[in-house]
Order: C-alpha cells, then sequence, then structure tokens
C-alpha cells in the first residue's frame, strides 16, 4: 500500500466532528493543521523520527538529531506563512542512553531559540529505539494552503535544491568531496527568513521536504491544477553553476537532483505575476501554474513521473 | 538517573522565550501546558507510547492501543479543567503492518467520537517497533492547575483505584480471576463525566496516572503543602469492599492496590471545605490538605514512602 493509499484511508476512519466545524481551518492534509481561538489562528504540526530510518547515528550526533527534527516541525508552521512560538517534544529512548536524549534537547532547544520559539512540554518514555516526536505550534492572522495556486501564478524557489541530495549521496557511499553539503544534510542552518518573505506574496506554499517535483505536484493536487517547471529558469539561478557542477563530481544529473532532493526545508511558492517585481528580489521563478494537466507536474512541457521517498510501498 | 532528575535537566535545556512569556501560561510540569491566544486558553498535551514497554501486543489488539493512548491525552486536557477538541496522531509502524495502523487509529476514533473531539493531522514513519504518540489540545477560559492546592482544602477521588493494578497483575500472572478489571486495564471505559463536575470545584487537580500515591505527592509537590489520606475514609468508598474482595483473591493489599494503582485516568483533586455538600455529591473525600511536611504525603499520619513507575531508575 502507498502512503497516500494509507493516509486516504486514515482520513476515512478520522471522521470531523460536527460541532467543531467552525474552528477547524485546515485539517489534514497540508504542512499544518489549522485551527481559531476566537481571533486567533493556531497553526500546529508534529513529526516523528525514529532510528534508523530517518536517521543514522553513526552519521549523526544526537545533538544534531535535535536540530533536524526541530527544523522539518519548524519548517511547517512556517510554511503556512505563520510564526512558530510552542513546542512539545516526545522521545522514546534507553535507559542507558540519557545523555543522548539532553543532547537531543540542546539541539532543539538550538532551533527553538533561532526562531524564539518555547518547548513547553512533552513526554519521556523508555524503548529498545530512539524515536522523537515534536509538536509545533504557530500563531498568525493569516495562513498560506497548498491549495492557493491559480492559472497564471507564477512558481518560486528561494534557495535552489538539491544539497541535502548530494549529502545524502556521499554519506551512503562514505566519501567526502563536500563536506558542506553533508552538513547541510545532517545539520542543516535554514533561512527561516525567506520563509518570512515569501509568506507576504504567496498565494501557495509548501516546504520542501520530498522533493520539488513530489511537493510541486503537492500543489498541484491540492490545488487541482497543473504545475510547469521550465529547466532554462531553473538554470538560471544564481546557484546552479555550483550545484551542477558538485553533481557532476558525484555522477548525478544535476536536474533530477534538484527535483528530487528532499529535507531542504525551503519554501516552494506560488504568486501573482503583479507581484513579480517585488518577489523577485528575494525568490527566483522556475515555473508557471497553468489550466493544463490537473494535479500533474510537467517539466519543459513533459509530465514528470514523481519519484520520492515513500514509507509504505 | 531517575525520571525527576531527568525532567529537571530538560526544563534547564528548554529555556524559556522572553517575547512569549505572557502568552505561556503553564509550562513543563503540569498534566497539560496552556498557553493564551487572544481571549481563549490553549491546553495541549502529549503522550508516546512504545511496543513492549507501555503495551504487549499479546495482551492488546491494535484497536484497544489506540483507545488507551487516546484515552492518556484525553485525560491531561479534562485534567485542566478544559475539554479537549481537536488531537494529532503520529505513528511508527513497520511496513507490513499497516493493517494494524488503521485498527489503532479506529480506536482513536472511538475515543475522539466519546468526547466529540477531532484527529486533525499528524505524522507517520516506519519503524521496527510501534510507536504511537498523541498531541491533545482543549480550550477553555480557565485551567485548573496541580499548584492550586491550599491547607484546609479536601482531598477527593470520584471512582476509587485498584483495577487497573488488578487487571495488569492478573495480566501478568497469566489469569482471568476477574475479566472486567482486565478490561480496565486494556480497554478502560472512563467517565469524563466526573472530571468535568471536578473541574467546576477543584482548586488543584491531576488525572491519576501513576497512582493516587504518586500524584497526590505531585499536588503536594507542586503546591508546597502536605497531603493528608486518612484510610478510614477511603475504607467508606462505596466500591471498597469490592476492591478489597478481589486484592485478597490476588494475594494484594487492598490499600496498597488502591495508592499504587496506575493509568486510572480518573480525577485526583482538592477542593475549599465550603463547597463539601456539593462536591460530596459526585466525589469521595478520602483526606485533606494541610502546612505538615511540605511536599509530602501522609498517610494516617505517617510519611508515605512512594512507589510507582519510574522509566528511568
Amino acid at each position: 500500500m502507498k502512503e497516500g493509499e494509507v493516509i486516504a484511508r486514515l482520513r476515512e476512519i478520522f471522521k470531523p466532528a460536527v460541532r467543531l466545524a467552525g474552528q477547524l481551518k485546515v485539517g489534514i492534509g497540508d504542512d499544518a493543521a489549522v485551527f481559531s481561538a476566537h481571533d486567533s489562528l493556531i497553526a500546529t504540526s508534529t513529526d516523528i523520527v525514529t532510528e534508523n530510518v530517518h536517521f543514522n547515528r553513526s552519521w549523526s550526533d544526537a545533538k544534531s538529531i535535535g536540530r533536524k527534527v526541530a527544523i522539518a516541525n519548524i519548517a511547517d508552521i512556517f510554511a503556512m506563512g505563520m510564526k512558530p512560538n510552542f513546542l512539545l517534544v516526545s522521545a522514546t529512548i534507553a535507559k542507558s542512553d540519557t545523555d543522548s536524549l539532553f543532547e537531543i534537547a540542546r539541539g532543539i532547544q538550538v532551533e527553538a531559540e533561532r526562531v524564539d520559539a518555547q518547548v513547553i512540554g512533552g513526554d519521556l518514555s523508555l524503548g529498545d529505539r530512539l524515536t522523537v516526536s515534536i509538536t509545533a505550534f504557530g500563531e498568525g492572522e493569516r495562513c498560506v494552503l497548498r491549495s492557493g495556486a491559480e492559472p497564471g501564478d507564477d512558481l518560486y524557489l528561494t534557495a535552489l535544491p538539491g544539497r541535502s541530495l548530494m549529502g545524502l549521496t556521499q554519506l551512503h557511499q562514505g566519501i567526502s568531496v563536500d563536506q558542506e553539503c553533508i552538513n547541510f544534510h545532517l545539520v542543516p542552518e535554514r533561512d527561516w527568513e525567506s520563509f518570512e518573505r515569501a509568506g507576504k506574496f504567496a498565494k501557495s506554499m509548501i516546504d520542501i521536504s520530498d522533493g520539488v517535483a513530489k511537493d510541486a505536484r503537492e500543489i498541484a493536487r491540492s490545488s487541482r491544477v497543473c504545475i510547469e517547471i521550465d529547466s532554462q529558469l531553473v538554470m538560471k539561478h544564481p546557484d546552479f553553476v555550483a550545484v551542477e557542477k558538485l553533481a557532476s563530481k558525484l555522477g548525478l544529473d544535476v536536474l533530477t537532483t534538484i527535483l528530487e532532493s528532499g529535507e531542504e526545508h525551503t519554501p516552494l511558492f506560488t504568486a501573482s505575476p503583479n507581484d513579480r517585481s517585488e518577489v523577485e528580489n528575494f525568490a527566483h521563478r522556475i515555473g508557471r501554474v497553468t489550466e493544463g494537466a490537473i494535479g500533474e507536474l510537467l517539466l519543459d512541457g513533459d509530465l514528470v513521473e514523481v519519484k520520492g521517498f515513500d514509507h509504505f510501498s
């Protein structure tokens, strides 16, 4: 069964509660869920990571693991155009491994402090595998969904993806051609300001966690539009030459690397062409939203078969 | 290192964020964390359970596991005197085990529907052990803390604890003297109304998850008071004779069973003696709050050495 089918079945099981219909703004299926509390919108998102699936302790120290899971959650709140404020942290950990727990906590705290957020609670449990689960909260007056893209919109990136996959490739091969990419994969320094800037103009937005291709198609499906990426525009990104050079050293195709690199945690968003002059001050246009093949991604006019990490297939 | 020390060190690591000081009402250390969003208070609590630590798949079917973890979270929100509304659900699960995942989801949904709450999101991941983490939210205009007890208050239970431990004892021994207790331990039907009634009068309240002794001492420590339990009052509880009979069949001391039975998920609370006539309509008085040994629990005047489940010692 594919992950998408698993989630579809879970949506059927978790039926809506009628009394909460007015209060729930965004349910299952976006970067975060959003509900209202009087005049406020509360965004909340959770991520669970487990040893040997999301991280490998021979690659990452415990502090980096803490930073990484905090980043994934913080990115989900920013991807709603909102600002993270509170975090709940849960972990299962071996009895003998409390030192790792504190290192994980220190890593989470590093990232919380970077965005001026605070851990307010959690739960601790024994387990024979290290598992960390974080729930993040954010607050704001509006939220940016995956479903807001309209034909005619421009499609933007800020940073050019690729470094995370190129780091992971080196880790898998046990080589170190470019340590910066390895660090970016393991202990990323994310540019949250780009999310805040994008949030001001974005009609739809997603955190790049599964790769541009999969995440762009996610916007296409949620918005019931077609997303078209133009490789000529991608190649004009100021970092393209650097990424191409390194991809070639690693024997990787540069466009595939850019489109499939996951855990990038930078924004992919659409905005009106009326805002193009302002948006191009901080973002790079790579394509557009059309009325073409609904729910699909095209690259230079050809349908892209979306690959990406799927937990359950 | 004891669990309490572990949590104390985590509190040091997770420093408060100055900008959120006005908005955070309750941080680490109560049943749930509480923050404000304009005029509302949002309570949020998270629980993580893992195979072979919190449940045993030869004892519990997957649906019961889902119900149990939902109950633990829902109880934490009720124990703040608030009403649960939304849930986030995360799980790590083996690839081949998606059927269990759906059963867990159905169990969570049963409990969500009982309190008219809704699952709004979550995260799924592969893992070689089944781990389920739920974050629950509640909303209200006031919250009842563990720290509100004052000398002179009465101490109350609603249901008499003991059945969860007597069920667990039978499971450990592989016997079935009383199936109802086993079911209560595995697939509990909790009386949420008692929390709602208690919440109207409670000055301090806790969800009985670690046992009356440990949880009463938790109120004593948080409120900087002494809690005194009177065994004569406990014995007057209408269910005492039934619990005593069964404890004796299982070779257990009845008072120890009542004081140490965990995962009961019923309220333990203190209220002003001025409200005694109203509170005694739905709750049973078992003791009082005094200025005696601060942070300690006394039973019939003697200091109780609190035993209870500690993950890390």
